[in-house]
């Protein structure tokens, strides 16, 4: 018997349930899961450890100094920080087993190191589908993403939610015409950030990276562009901007609209929202974002876009690809916050024999009668 | 684009699988689990990453070579290497939220940095049931557990299968009432591999202990008792061993066996196997072992056993519990091996829709109409 008791806690930044809302997070993964089956999604579950040199060759960007990493049997070794990076080896590792366009879904923890802090976890699941071409992918794929956004979350029942698109290359053609492509990265953060700031704060952040009022009007009024999917691809088509990729923009968001609808996505589940940049230089085409509209402050709990080459730094081949995640666990902590979450139930037994004298024979053969048949059963 | 390549693969011991393979692995997972829920397990999902203090507290034994530790931001961190001690840690932390007996299931990876070698993972899937009690707990729970298994294996459609219980107290009170305690640990450690090695090199081993003959005779006989569990049983009470604790193990393993026939496991699919002592100090009561019938060279695929104090490095308080754990991903990578799993179907798509035309129109309503109604579609 040890003496000295060591108190038994986990790391802060670690989630970890009480078994009721273990069933009620296992409850969501399975929706989400079947969801992605449904749209013939295969599943993949890669290790949790990589090489380092797998796992940092893009650069982690922010999660650089985050990520896990260490030495053991002579390897540099990390901890995966999302799904993506080895989706992106084992596409290049298992190229010539795998069928293209390859659709997969991953279900899993990931690791960030992040300073703790309410609401923000170092281990993570993220809950991802991508869609990867061989050489090219044509966009009715762009479209497949919010049917199975809409399928999810229909299924997931957190209540009322739209899927916003919008395509990078709007934006970017819009910058490039402006004439302002060296302060690219500063404008589409500033235009990432217009839901949460407010246009009065996105003028002026603007107005201080030096660009002229006119520029700066040009923007705002792009990206305040609204109305039915129809009714802002009429506006996009007579707005007066002469770039190349930008037109190339309108044309794909106005095939991706109209696959869209004969995916049989409602028009009040998914609009065309012109300030969504996401992030700065990983998407080049279609982006998504999914709103919780009764919960517009937990911000979008489904995200992601298109990418032109999702493999560069394993393989030559061009491997484009679209795909969204669901951070399921910082979801899951906001919605429980919100107390959105109901509880169904308290145990996943249904029945509970309770004998009521010392003869177990009875209470063993209802209970394994009742198990037999697929009846959830404790005694 | 980068130019210099890397080439794209995993670390040795990592299993990773195609998609057809991992569609049946998640297949033996589903059944596990349900056949556990069925049982009023309750889920539970701890981190990956734990405090070296919580993970070593006890010692690993062999594996303290072996665990993945490392130091992040002022921390002493290791990956778990089974899925008992975050229990401990667990049951301890929660100990005023849950309720006892807490049957609870884990499905999870664990770590373990072995010298490679074919059929040896590093990181590997383990399937864990245990019931704990708070204070004590009654022997049903030791019979629930070959229930459990039963089952599941049942439902994992892996052949004939046979489980095989014995009590460690019986093989303590004959080593006890030999005179031999003080080489209790070499003479459990060759009674084990009595299966592996025969009756012959056994009787060698322990000679070459320096026991006597007859004293080497008695044990070979004592292993060697078999046949339906109430003759055993009726064998063992007329055995002359006059030591307590054996006395304790034969009312035990009977209270054990009348239980689980109440339970409905038939009675070719459980027997008393005397030679099973599993491992060398954890267990102090029921053990278990769980034989594939035609693939008997693959050794157990589910073991456990009863232990008298689960978190004892943590709490004050008694905790004792019983239960099992399927180590997955060995079992699964050895029926592949041996073929015996069948191929059920290569992706988890039912139907696929084949577009003969450019206009998507009709096969996207088809699509959408084929899930709306759960079949898994693909187009």
């Amino acid at each position: 018997m040890a003496n000295e008791k060591i108190t038994p806690k986990i790391l802060p930044g670690f989630m970890e349930l009480l078994p009721e809302d273990q069933i009620e997070f296992n409850s969501l993964v399975d929706k989400i899961r079947k969801a992605y089956e449904n749209f013939g999604y295969v599943p993949l579950d890669t290790p949790i450890i990589e090489l380092s040199e797998i796992i940092l060759a893009k650069g982690a960007g922010d999660n650089e100094r985050q990520v896990y990493r260490f030495n053991k049997g002579g390897s540099d070794l990390t901890l995966r920080f999302d799904l993506t990076v080895p989706l992106a080896r084992y596409v290049s590792q298992y190229f010539n087993e795998i069928r293209f366009p390859f659709r997969r879904y991953q279900i899993g923890k990931v690791y960030r190191g992040e300073k703790p802090q309410k609401g923000r976890f170092r281990e993570f699941y993220q809950c991802d589908i991508d869609i990867i071409g061989d050489g090219d992918l044509d966009l009715i794929n762009d479209a497949e993403i919010p049917s199975v956004i809409y399928s999810t979350f229909s299924e997931l029942g957190l209540g009322n939610f739209i899927i916003k698109i919008n395509n990078r290359k709007l934006l970017t053609g819009l910058i490039s015409s402006l004439g302002i492509t060296n302060l690219s990265k500063e404008v589409l953060n500033i235009i990432d950030k217009k839901e949460k700031i407010g246009s009065d704060a996105m003028e002026d952040n603007l107005l201080k990276l030096g660009l002229s009022k006119d520029k700066v009007e040009e923007i705002i009024n792009f990206t305040e562009i609204e109305g039915k999917s129809d009714e802002v691809i009429s506006k996009l088509k007579k707005l007066k901007i002469q770039d190349k990729e930008y037109r190339q923009g309108v044309e794909d968001i106005e095939t991706v609209s109209n696959y869209i609808s004969k995916f049989g996505v409602p028009e009040d589940k998914w609009c065309i929202d012109l300030s969504i940049a996401r992030g700065l230089d990983y998407y080049t085409g279609t982006v998504y974002e999914t709103i919780l509209t009764e919960f517009p402050t937990i911000g979008s709990v489904c995200s992601g876009g298109r990418y032109d080459n999702l493999a560069e730094y394993y393989t030559d081949r061009k491997l484009p690809g679209v795909g969204v995640s669901i951070g399921l666990t910082r979801l899951f902590y906001q919605l429980k916050e919100a107390s959105l979450i109901m509880k169904e139930k308290t145990g996943p037994a249904e029945i509970l024999v309770l004998p009521l004298t010392d003869d177990m024979t009875i209470p063993l053969k209802v209970a394994s009668y009742l198990r037999n048949r697929q009846i959830p059963t404790q005694i």
